[in-house]
């Protein structure tokens, strides 16, 4: 298989030219996810993405799969029980990404803890018992105060009780997406980046029959035809179904900001991923997490009204999340200039079923009837006709209507919701990655019902829990055993250990086709083997199109690899100009547009602020 | 001991003659507790009731020693913890009381349903281990629907899950306090009845040094002296305080009123306590427990503003409940006239603390400063200067505040609290029956305290865990064959089995000596022998000065045996008359205020309302 530009041309051609069974509109974490189910299961199926693949939001994460403990705290047994049982299937067919990297949850004796060492205890046992790891290697276990500075001796020793340590893993939730991505196209799936819906296309009975689109890399705009349209825009998906005038479509989403920082961890050092609350007494948690090199910390929420396209990491961010790490780590003294990079990111969630994130965010909506029961009251109250408990008793019910929703905590704590709406147009919106296979699952019953029904069509979905991601096919149960054998042959190739434990451990079962460039490739000057055959497996195989594609998404280069970003960024503009022919002129705004990425991801807008 | 009215002037003549250690206001279950454990650690100890013992809330409950469950919705797994312990505690020191009496919780599939199958099973567990009860015959287990409705055949089958069965313990509020009561007085505390607090005495520094008093029966007022005064009235206690010139106090008591109905168990046969949600989606559950021949179902929670010594069973109170007993047991089709008798109580919730029942209701308070935010932001909407979003924001917020006052579950689900006014009344409100004995112990603590501190006065608290209540010298591993041999006892003083079976369960290890007045007293006409030694331990032993004390409070007569009450109604009074030595007139009025109380309970005046 090739995923490159030249099969990107085979695939327009095809949008173009037949009716598809599915169009799928934006190449996120749930596109890319019903996409490998679709061409997996036989359906002749398209993808577009206006922007790179994950681009959106799906590379903007706090990168876990993570099993939400804290919301065992609102005793929503099931979606854990769901999250941590479905964490295990993504797992097994993704082995390559997801990975087991236990958490630590330091307990403070303060206002508004989120847990007691008590209550964390009987939290993790539970926990365990749901995600059906008691007794096994992965079970938690707590730590007496001693012993957590011992293992983290930066963490502030006053007022710290004790801490729990329980299982969780670590993602690369840009590379899920384009796994997955991979794999449709292998199976046949017309998946295509750059490529921006503008119209929405209705038969004579007003039901949606396709798009129009603008193919970004050249300005071309086209039609495509099929049978089913499904949007999976996550903070889009408002947009595309306004752009549909058969749909009389309410705005649904109401997007939150969550924001990351990355420091070198000679600045802050941290044993493990770590959870702890805020001390804010704001009802929020916050992670650090070690990775590469490196160490981040995030993450905010934020109500977010600007450009969905370009969230920023505003000043308040930095404050925010500052104050709370230095107040955990009292010797690491971070000021915005240790920020080495960041990253911003949407959480699409739904208005209409309220949602949060796993860390104490609350966005519960509130009734017309409840909001308007309220104002009416107020004003009742501000005329002298009714006493502040007549107020109080109204504001209460407010909390009622919510405890009332939250009778149902699924709905609200996944956060997901599926639209059909009277033209035909799906749209899947909200959820978390984590959940995003079953997402993925119940649109694809959605599309094979409505193909089914109206067009005769009948499809048998594969078996998405068994049917592995490209790259995945490894023992889910053996997968240090395999990585180990994948490094071997990496070295065998010649590749230094690091830097074929690097390659496999980022290409999974794909590594030889990796480190059989090694042999394709010349040496390209300022970058070394694993850098350089990333660059060509990204731009032959993951369809990587410009640099940042590159440098944040098929790697994490940019976020983690700061050190040794400014040295590369040049060879691989330049080997990118090569490879794709592209003009001085579009090698110039190519690296115009990273450098903006770099600059945005630096905060040099902000630390420019601070030293002025 | 006598606890008789002869010994009632000896208490009165010592309490106006010397200076006590301690002055108890308030004889409900809380001032109870403290007499004992004051008076058994050997403090000159008073109490003093308005009413009778346990008039005035502490009979007025749901009769449980109810684990709470239900907290676990919340992850309250402290609160739960310390309940389900402490449960057990007041089973060891009062064996004759708390009975284990596994609750049935019936799920239904509906909207706002507190628990699933799944979650229910997972709450039960951890219940159970929480009381350390995992593994034993106390240990939960779920039914199937079919189950549930071989047991319950009554319950509604439609939408039925299935059940969990799990452990709860019935109790008998009253006598738990006439057994502390009784205790304190063996233990030489002068514990007296309608003895009203109509006067706050201090020293000449404004130290709180005692009470002025009126004796309810002669009318007469007097001084009572104490070094320290405890102010144990429930929903009274702010009327204490505010009656106190040297105590400052914002009012903090916000009562509801909870509400239970009972009928014939032929109209409402239930297998065992029962527990569901109403199926209103109003967040609140309901308990529906037979005892003896009768069902009784409750509770209500309501804002309640009137007079705290007279609550109410009100019409809609009766519509509430029938509605949600009804349309659980579609065949029952109780009307207002199945309602055999009724008893309203107060909860003494802490507006400052906040607070709520174990089933649901919502009692948060709302901070000014809150509150004025919401005014003014609503205000500026009005103007049209910010929009919904920010009201939302804004309301918002008041759930974080509560849930940050959620940060410290305990207090808020246990919701009591102790205070100590500048003058040194010390102030102990709120709290829920099964935690009573530790409510004490903290005022206890704060007592020996201040008589350390301030009158070099040294005292040792006894054991309070280890410290049986009058009856209570029974092994709690061996009720059952204790409660046998009582029984025994009983039937070889001519008792039928049934009479000293009801004796043994009431008396526990003073039944013996109950079953000793059969060869002091005559037959009594009118009356069975059970129900005629009952009447005289409850006037020689008991301190039952009217009617009601004894049908309602000694024994539950009045609620739960009322189709003997009319028949023997005149023989208890013909009998209390010739004991106390009443006058006709005096006769007349006591037989006045049990046919009010009787009309009260049988609801005439809503039943009157009905047929007219």
């Amino acid at each position: 298989m090739v995923f490159s530009i030249e099969r990107r041309q085979q695939d327009v051609k095809a949008l173009k030219e037949g009716t598809l069974d599915v169009l799928i509109i934006g190449g996120g974490i749930t596109g890319a996810g019903t996409a490998l189910q679709a061409s997996a299961s036989g359906l002749k199926t398209g993808l577009v993405e206006m922007q790179d693949f994950a681009e959106g939001t799906s590379s903007r994460s706090t990168k876990l799969v993570h099993g939400g403990l804290r919301y065992l705290k609102n005793f929503d047994v099931e979606v854990v029980a769901d999250t941590v049982q479905e964490r295990a299937v993504v797992q097994g067919i993704a082995p390559h990404i997801p990975k087991a990297d236990p958490m630590i949850l330091p307990i403070y004796d303060e206002p508004g803890s989120t847990f007691s060492m008590f209550s964390l205890k009987i939290a993790m046992d539970l926990y365990d018992r749901l995600a059906d790891i008691t007794g096994t290697k992965h079970a938690n276990y707590t730590l007496t105060k001693a012993e957590v500075l011992e293992r983290a001796p930066q963490l502030r020793s006053e007022g710290l009780l004790g801490a729990g340590v329980y299982l969780d893993y670590r993602n690369n939730d840009a590379r899920l997406v384009i796994e997955n991505i991979k794999r449709a196209a292998a199976d046949g799936g017309h998946i295509v980046s750059r490529m921006k819906v503008v119209g929405i296309l209705h038969d004579e009975n007003d039901k949606i029959s396709g798009v129009t689109v603008e193919d970004l890399l050249i300005g071309e705009t086209f039609d495509i035809k099929a049978r089913v349209v499904l949007n999976t825009t996550g903070p889009w998906s408002d947009t595309i179904r306004q752009m549909d005038d058969k749909v009389d479509a309410e705005p649904q989403m109401r997007p939150t900001k969550g924001v990351h920082l990355v420091v070198d961890n000679k600045k802050l050092p941290v044993p493990q991923p770590t959870y702890f609350d805020t001390g804010k007494n704001d009802g929020r948690m916050v992670f650090v997490i070690p990775r590469e090199e490196k160490t981040y910390f995030g993450t905010t929420d934020t109500d977010y009204k600007g450009d969905f396209a370009n969230p920023t990491v505003e000043q308040e961010d930095v404050d925010y999340l500052l104050e709370i790490v230095n107040n955990r780590y009292p010797t690491a003294e971070i000021t915005i200039n240790d920020i080495e990079s960041s990253w911003a990111g949407l959480r699409p969630l739904i208005s209409l079923n309220g949602g949060s994130d796993y860390n104490g965010g609350n966005n519960q909506p509130i009734s017309d009837e409840s909001f308007d029961k309220v104002i009416a009251t107020i004003e009742q109250y501000q005329k002298g006709n009714v006493d502040r408990h007549e107020v109080e008793n109204a504001l209460k019910k407010i909390e009622t209507g919510n405890s009332e929703s939250g009778a149902n905590p699924s709905a609200i704590s996944r956060g997901s919701a599926l639209d059909i709406d009277k033209d035909g147009l799906i749209t899947v919106a909200g959820g978390k990655i984590t959940d995003y296979r079953k997402m993925a699952l119940e649109a694809m019953r959605a599309v094979v019902g409505i193909l089914h029904n109206n067009f005769n069509l009948s499809y048998e979905l594969i078996d998405s829990a068994k049917y592995p991601v490209s790259g995945g096919e490894i023992n889910p149960q053996e997968v240090e055993a395999e990585t180990e054998k994948l490094t071997q042959i990496g070295i065998e190739k010649g590749l230094s250990e690091s830097e074929a434990l690097y390659l496999a451990n980022l290409y999974g079962s794909n590594a030889p086709e990796v480190f059989a460039l090694l042999d394709e490739i010349q040496q390209v000057k300022g970058l070394n083997h694993a850098d350089a055959v990333s660059l060509f497996y990204a731009m032959k195989e993951e369809m990587a199109l410009t640099p940042s594609d590159f440098l944040i998404r098929r790697t994490n280069h940019m976020l983690f690899m700061r050190d040794t970003l400014d040295s590369i960024i040049d060879p691989v503009i330049t080997e990118m100009a090569r490879f794709y022919g592209w003009t001085d002129e579009a090698k110039a705004n190519y690296k115009k547009e990273l450098e903006t990425d770099v600059a945005e991801s630096d905060l040099k807008r902000l630390k420019g602020d601070v030293n002025k």
